[in-house]
């Protein structure tokens, strides 16, 4: 993959994530933790429990889709001017393995950098116990500035 | 696009498909109801809140993608063998207008059967209190019995 | 799915759009035809044989996705203002049955029509010599006018 | 990502991934070329001539999905049993910057291997004349043995 040298364009970057993330009631409604933005990187965590889950105790795969959304979509914005907010245009995920254990973290980073549109590529893995790790989704989104 | 009889294989689906409904923690944290179930198609409606709202009011994009990845999912299992669940291996999710208003409903409808591989489409609208309708995702999906 | 009422922008959009398609060589390459361009939508056929065809004698499913990525693209920019190409930003595309037969034909419909994202669902008929269609793939695509 | 220690089942996978290449007359079409094949990995090469090229002199989009389609396709091929061969389900293509150049690589690599699924991603290259390349787009794929 070209290595990106990306160009920060809002030195409040990383305020206004947090800021923006904390007003988001579908992402209290699931306990979601913002745990890392960098420019071009976004880092969530979910602790995983009975109110995400479907039948089976997997996090639901329309939740690990929202965790995933949401971190593709905060590390374009970390490329946004100021004042900018994200659209997310269309997702694609796949899902690789159930997701069970104790935590689930999606990484979102930017492949395409752009005033206009953004892509970004997400992976999702789901930890246990042992903070052993497992790859459980794969998510390719493109995003615009709202 | 082509027009299918479609075989149905577990006379029980309706129930099986509402129980499995039930058991789902995600679902019930949202709210959703399931409206409608036939041989093919299926129908669930959320009623829109700030515990599923972003930051702007709208339904939160995830939760539009993951009503529609369910919407999907039971009107591929309608026409599963008896006591087979659904596995989403991937959707893809294009937003298309703010999910703004009082109710969301999807719309899953299979458009291949298959005992291995099932493919859909599902339409999400958002009604005002008015009960008009707005068109504001499609998702194409695929999944398989579980 | 919420009717639309397009805006024509471009009075000339016919004759650019078969100018446009004209100028691709991709497309003589494999022998593609433009059959019906409209507001909003587009059709095109391709003669299926050994030279678009894969190991099986099915068209390839990257020629199939080629065909349905120019469908939806020409009915988007039907909608387009005048002097605008189009930019596919992104397709998904699923693959329903096997591509065999003597025609393929690809309808393009925009469900989304906009002036900077405009997003598309395609379906790909086969045909056989006594010209029964089976539908063969879906395509969702986004664009923009480049 | 989690890495994968891929399990061969195939002893002759090279050989019969490069028998199914050669047997592709939408490959031959296109002057495609088999650059190495490993567990796991499949990476291929087409020469940009204005046979595969759109009204700009990029190669056309959908020759680059097909390109892919075929390197990721190939890529699980090569961890499938003796004598099956792939069936791709569904792709998704997002373009991140013009095919422009003298040649344009496909690398797909499988991110889940599975006996019925499998899924992987392939990353599209275009290198210019100083050999200097550029991603110019990503897909994501589901496939299966057929």
């Amino acid at each position: 993959m070209t290595q990106h040298n990306f160009v920060v364009r809002n030195p409040d970057f990383a305020q206004d994530i947090a800021r923006s993330f904390g007003r988001q009631g579908a992402l209290k409604t699931v306990s979601a933790v913002l745990l890392d933005i960098q420019p071009g990187l976004c880092r969530l965590s979910l602790p995983i429990s009975e109110s995400v889950s479907q039948h089976h105790g997997y996090v639901h795969g329309g939740i690990v889709g929202m965790i995933g959304d949401v971190a593709g979509g905060y590390a374009a914005m970390s490329l946004f001017e100021p004042g900018r907010e994200i659209l997310t245009i269309e997702y694609k995920i796949n899902f690789l393995a159930p997701a069970l254990g104790v935590t689930l973290q999606a990484t979102g980073k930017v492949v395409r950098p752009g005033r206009s549109i953004a892509v970004t590529t997400v992976e999702l893995v789901a930890f246990d116990a042992a903070r052993a790790g497992r790859t459980i989704a794969l998510l390719q989104q493109t995003c615009m500035p709202g």
